[in-house]
């Protein structure tokens, strides 16, 4: 699919949906839609990902199928400064692609171009319908599942699901990432948006997310929140037990030391993390951390070096900084 | 307030709500509906609660102002078999307290017989609208706060949220329970069904009860499900974190060794669960497992003496039955 991404004032450090859309998705960005870096290339800002021109409006953008809207605010609002652009991408026909909590078809304004143009509003954070309870039946998935876990919020753990995806294929394993989250979503085209999901059936939607893929040899599903976070625990509970993991891998932001955003509550050392996890996990699945991912992007290669190796050390496991140094032969076998 | 409790069929075992109702609330129950048992009295089945007649229809219940769905059902549907007698109640001008998952007022004839004659239909699980995450503020609270939690689903968690609360008062404190489940809320008639929320706010929701009473000395916050239920974990984890609780009391019903509905797995000895319910709680609010409370109703005396003293050493902290012995001194000093 050729898309446009909106990612206004935002690109590329608050801009998660974007990057990963140019880093991992399989669809074709013709235009990053940013007025701030007008002008510019995705790779003048990102050098690492698929190319595209940066433009200032909907108006420069050539001709795609769909707008994406990169941007996962906290609190998911819409921003009524991105209207503009919506409506023109609907105007054209376009399908508009969000993971907002606030739902594009509940918008009047929206509802009728849809209506009017044929662009479908594709609210991917909306779950489906005939979600239940979960049955507990996701541990006799064949394939070897692996869940990533992290220590607070953005620590990496939908990075480290593609890394470990991408190096199990060069491998040659039939990997596949489960997405859990907006971004997961819209760089998949399946998945479920778990924290939209009512409490009682969390766990539920991702048994039947590990359920889908079918005649693969792993899976990496994409943790959501942390284990003590004071707000977003109970999502990461749902997905530990419903996604029932064969192992965990805990991602880490090197010398994080406080919950972003809720700076009283102190994050545990990752040895007592990873313990934490094993102990919820094991009348579960029984699952151990067999391997970490540290996000060392703070610090220079010879700090990130030694970051990686204390991390090994305190969580007793193979560890790396997928981003920096790509995924060892040691952690897949790990894995595995 | 004057009402009438159906539960057909599942009086008591199975009537949850029916029986909390009998035992704990502040309503004038005037009759139980229930075909199975028509003719008798509550106490011939329930001798320690309040006392009604059963009778097998509304055509037979006198005059009352509500009637209450006092069943709840694994998966909380609508039974049809139920259908006769709220639309009796609606046509006599009743409101309807439900707290199952299908919500009457999305049933067409309902929502018509409710307009008609004016009884209002209460979905108790129906979520407020302006739920937001946690804020992490749960712990500023001045009362004590205690969240009962426990081994499985139906171990006694509400019971002896009312158990404490009730010694509680005996002893000169203003206490309170916070209602998190169906049962709860129709008893208190304030609330959030924290199973019906939508994962991310589920916190946030608990966080808002718990905030919500004004100068009391204690709260006994009921929890929901367990921590290492393979399908209600994350309810259970959003209680215990946004609650913020000073102190947790582990509830367990004695023999239960598999969850219930979930055979193959295990439930962790008593001992093992204090400690996975400590290091969980640890870096939000650091909460112990300060007292235990046993269901022994499948017990005789003497096998109940045993079976609490064997569980107070497992969980090393006070422990009763409190159906069955009440609240022992030493148990209310452990939670202060």
């Amino acid at each position: 699919m050729q898309v446009a991404v909106l990612a206004h004032e935002s690109f590329p450090d608050r801009a998660k949906t974007a990057v990963g859309l140019l880093r991992y998705g399989d669809h074709e960005v013709r235009a990053l839609v940013d007025q701030e870096h007008a002008g510019d290339r995705v790779n003048n800002h990102l050098p690492d990902v698929q190319d595209a021109p940066i433009v200032a409006s909907m108006a420069d953008v050539p001709e795609v199928e769909a707008l994406v809207i990169g941007i996962a605010p906290i609190g998911g609002a819409f921003d009524e400064s991105w209207r503009p652009d919506v409506r023109a991408a609907l105007e054209r026909g376009c399908d508009v692609f969000s993971g907002l909590h606030d739902f594009l078809e509940d918008d009047e304004e929206f509802a009728a171009l849809s209506a009017e143009h044929g662009g479908q509003l594709m609210d991917l954070r909306k779950p489906p319908e005939d979600l239940t309870v979960a049955g507990g039946t996701a541990g006799d998935v064949d394939a070897t599942v692996v869940t990533t876990v992290g220590t607070d919020c953005s620590t990496g753990k939908m990075t480290a699901s593609y890394e470990l995806r991408d190096a199990a294929r060069e491998r040659g394993l039939d990997a596949a990432v489960v997405p859990t989250g907006q971004t997961g979503v819209a760089i998949e085209g399946w998945g479920i948006v778990v924290d939209r999901v009512i409490s009682d059936y969390a766990a539920g939607a991702v048994e039947r997310l590990v359920e889908t893929p079918e005649g693969l040899d792993v899976l990496f599903v994409e943790g959501q929140g942390a284990l003590t976070h004071p707000a977003y625990s109970g999502v990461t509970t749902s997905i530990l037990h419903g996604s029932a993991p064969d192992a965990l891998v805990l991602c880490h932001e090197a010398g994080r030391e406080a919950v972003h955003g809720y700076e009283s509550f102190a994050i545990p050392s990752p040895g007592t993390y990873a313990d934490i996890y094993e102990r919820l996990s094991g009348p579960v699945s029984g699952a151990s951390v067999v391997a970490g991912a540290l996000n060392t992007a703070g610090l220079d290669a010879d700090a990130a070096d030694a970051a990686v190796g204390a991390y090994s050390e305190a969580i007793d496991a193979p560890a790396t900084d997928p981003v920096r140094d790509g995924v060892p032969e040691a952690m897949l076998e790990a894995i595995r």
